[in-house]
C-alpha cells in the first residue's frame, strides 16, 4: 500500500492547474468552471475528445499506464476523474509529490463496482432495494425467488444507461439475462422496485469536511437515459429532507470528496431507496450552472482544491434541464436549429462540441428558469426539441 | 469601394466559425459564451495573448497585413472585433466569400476617431459636450475660450482610461497639455462637463435589425478606469428612459451591430450628454454574465451571427460588477487570495488568465447579485479587494 499523498498541498504554483482524467462534456464544463476563475486545465483521453478541445491541454494516451498518469499528474495541483471509469486507482501510486487525487481511488473504486457500491450502504444502514452479489446461476435463481419477480440484473461494472442491466419477469427470463450478461464475477441481482418518481441529490464535499447540498431534484428517464431533470422536486418537504438525509449518509460512506450524486427511487409509500452513486458531477446537476448561485462544476473544482464550497441555493424558484439527445447517426452535427431555439425566452443552450452524432448520444442540454413549473418546462423542452430535430 | 460582403450568409459550415480580431478578456469571455453554445472560436492576436490562451485556436500574426488577415477570416462564418483599434478596415476589403464581418469596418472607424464620432453624433441630433476638432493650437485657445475653461483635451485616436487625455484649467495648462499630446491632425478640445454620475447603456443589434437594450447601469471610475458597475443605476425612470432613448439612437447613428457601449455623463439638472461609444462588449456590462438572462458576450454572439437575441433583463433587482486590478508589477499572479474571496457568499469571481500582473491592470472581475444595493456592492468590493490585495 503506497502512502496517501493526495491531501498534500501544493505551494509552488501560483495558479492552480486541475488535471481531469477524461474529455466528455462533465470535463467540459468543470473546465469552463476552472477557467472562469483564472485556473488552468489538463485533460488526459484515451482517444481524441471533442468536448475537452480547445478547453486546455488534451493529452492522448494510454491512461491504463502508470507512467503515463504519473508524467500528466506531475505539475497538476490536482487529479480528478470525470467518469468512474477513470483511472484514478493506477494513478494513485504514482501521484507526484505536491500533486493531490479527488476523489481517492478507494472512492471510485467503491462507487465503480455496482457490487460493492451497495455492500458499503448497506453496511452504513443506508436504504436500498434488496440485492444479492451471484456468483452462478443458480445463486441468481434462488434470490429472484426470494426477492419476488421481477428483478434487475446488473453488471458490476460498465453498465449505465440501460446498458449491462437486463429486467427479468420470470424464471424463463432470468436464464436467458444471465447467459447474456454474466461475467467471470456473475451479476448483481436486484428487486424490481415499484417507484413513483426519481430523485437526485448531489453533495459537494471538501477534503477538509466541509459539505453543501443542492436541491432534491425530480429525475425524468425516456430510454433508460437522463431526459429531464426539475429542480426543486416537487414532493413533500419530509420526503425532501429525508433524500438529503440518505444522500448525506451516503456521500460520507463512500468518503466522496467533490461533487457526488446520489440517485434515489420515491415509493408509493413515500419511502426512499438509493438507487445509485456517481461519484463526480452529474447529469442531474446541469441545470445548477444557470440555476443556482454556485454551479455543480464550480463546488467540484471548489471542493477538489479543498477551497471554500458556495452556495448550493436556487437562484429562481424553478430550472429545468432537458437533454438534447442525437436522433441519428452523422459526423457532421446539423446546427439548423440553435438560432430558432434561442428565441424561447429565458433558456440557455449547451452543446458539447461532439463532431459524432449517434442515436441517444448527449450533444447538449437547456436550462430554463422562472417561476412557474410547467412553463419552465415547456420552455426547456421545446428548445430542446428545436435543436434536436435537426442535430 | 469594395462592394460590403459583411452581410453574406453562409452555409458550407454545419458549425459555425467565430473568429475574433483581438485576445484580451473581451475576446476571452465572448469564446466562453461561444463555446458553451457548441460554436468554434479563433483569435486573431498581434502578440501571444494570455487571456485567449486554451479557448480556441489562437494565430499570432501581423494584424495589419491583409493578407494575413484574409487568411485568417477563410473558414470563419463570422469575424467579429475585441476593440476599436482592430483591424476590421484592412479586413473588409478582403473578406472571404462567405465570411461576414460586424461590425462593419465604417462603425469600427467612426468610433475610433474621437473627432468622426463625435460629428457623427452631433449630425444625429444627439446630445454632448461642446467640442471641437482643432488642427492648430489656435484653434484650441479659441475653443477653451468659447466654451469655458476648464477643457479636455483629447488624442483623436489611442486615448482610453486617461490615456490620452488632458484636463486644462487654465490656457497655460491648455499649453502645456497641447504640446504634450497634440498629433498631425491636432487634437478634440471638449468642455469639462459638471456631471453628478455615469451611466452607460449596452444595446445588442443585430445585422436585421433585431435590438435589444440592456439596464441603465451606474459606472464609479477611478483613476480614469472602470472600477464599479452597478445595474440599474439607481437614478429617477424619466432619467433612465432618455438615456435608452439616447443610446438607442447613438448606436443606430454609427450602424452599431453586436454589442454597442453608450457611455453617458448625467448632469446635476438630470439631462444626459453621450460621453463615448464602444463597438463591442464593454467593462459595464461584465455584470450581465450572472446579473441577466442573458449575457452580453452571448448577445455579441448571436447578433453577429444575425441570429435571434436574448432577453437583457436582470435575473435579481441589483448585480453589482467590481473590477479586480493589479497593484504591483509581477511575472506571477499569485491567486492566494481566491479561496478566501470565494467565502464571500454570492460572488461569482472570474480571473483571465493574464500572467502579468501590472499596477491598474484589468486581471479580473467579481460580480454579485442580490436584493439590497448597498449589500450586493459591499459582497462585490470585499471579494475583488480580497483578490487584488495579493495578486
Amino acid at each position: 500500500m503506497q502512502p496517501d499523498r493526495s491531501g498534500v498541498a501544493t505551494l509552488q504554483q501560483t495558479v492552480p492547474v486541475i488535471g481531469i482524467l477524461g474529455g466528455g462534456q462533465l470535463g467540459r464544463m468543470t473546465a469552463m468552471a476552472a477557467l472562469r476563475m483564472g485556473l488552468q486545465v489538463r485533460f488526459l483521453v484515451p482517444k481524441p475528445a471533442d468536448a475537452a478541445k480547445g478547453l486546455g491541454e488534451v493529452i492522448v494516451g494510454d491512461w491504463n499506464d502508470p507512467e503515463v498518469l504519473r508524467r500528466f499528474a506531475e505539475g497538476c495541483t490536482v487529479v480528478t476523474v470525470e467518469s468512474e471509469w477513470a483511472p484514478a486507482d493506477v494513478l494513485e501510486p504514482v501521484l507526484p509529490e505536491g500533486t493531490a487525487l479527488w476523489p481517492r481511488a478507494r472512492t471510485v473504486q467503491i462507487i465503480r463496482d455496482k457490487g460493492q457500491q451497495k455492500r458499503m450502504l448497506a453496511e452504513a444502514g443506508l436504504p436500498l432495494p434488496a440485492f444479492a452479489c451471484c456468483a452462478t446461476l443458480e445463486e441468481a435463481q434462488a434470490a429472484a425467488e426470494r426477492f419476488g419477480y421481477p428483478v434487475v440484473l446488473k453488471r458490476y461494472r460498465g453498465s449505465y444507461d440501460g446498458y449491462g442491466n437486463f429486467t427479468a419477469h420470470t424464471p424463463e427470463a432470468l436464464l436467458a439475462g444471465w447467459n447474456q450478461l454474466a461475467q467471470e464475477d456473475g451479476l448483481l441481482v436486484e428487486a424490481w422496485v415499484p417507484f413513483v418518481r426519481e430523485l437526485a441529490v448531489l453533495v459537494a464535499r471538501s477534503p477538509g469536511g466541509e459539505e453543501v447540498l443542492y436541491p432534491v431534484v425530480y429525475t425524468r428517464q425516456q430510454d433508460h437515459r437522463c431526459y429531464l431533470v426539475q429542480a426543486p422536486a416537487a414532493i413533500d418537504p419530509a420526503v425532501a429532507d429525508e433524500a438529503r438525509r440518505v444522500a448525506r449518509a451516503a456521500v460520507e460512506a463512500v468518503d466522496g470528496v467533490g461533487i457526488t450524486a446520489v440517485e434515489l427511487f420515491e415509493l408509493t409509500d413515500g419511502r426512499l431507496l438509493i438507487n445509485e452513486l456517481a461519484p463526480r458531477p452529474h447529469n442531474t446537476g446541469h441545470y445548477t450552472i444557470e440555476g443556482c448561485y454556485t454551479s455543480q462544476f464550480e463546488n467540484h473544482v471548489r471542493a477538489v482544491l479543498d477551497w471554500p464550497l458556495g452556495s448550493p441555493e436556487l437562484r429562481e424558484p424553478v430550472a429545468v434541464m432537458v437533454n438534447i439527445l442525437g436522433r441519428r447517426s452523422s459526423d457532421r452535427p446539423n446546427l439548423r436549429g440553435l438560432p430558432e431555439a434561442l428565441r424561447t425566452p429565458g433558456v440557455s443552450v449547451h452543446l458539447y462540441g461532439k463532431t459524432q452524432v449517434r442515436p441517444g448520444r448527449k450533444m447538449g442540454h437547456v436550462t430554463a428558469t422562472g417561476s412557474d413549473p410547467e412553463d419552465v418546462r415547456r420552455r426547456a423542452e421545446a428548445a430542446a426539441d428545436l435543436i434536436a430535430r435537426y442535430l
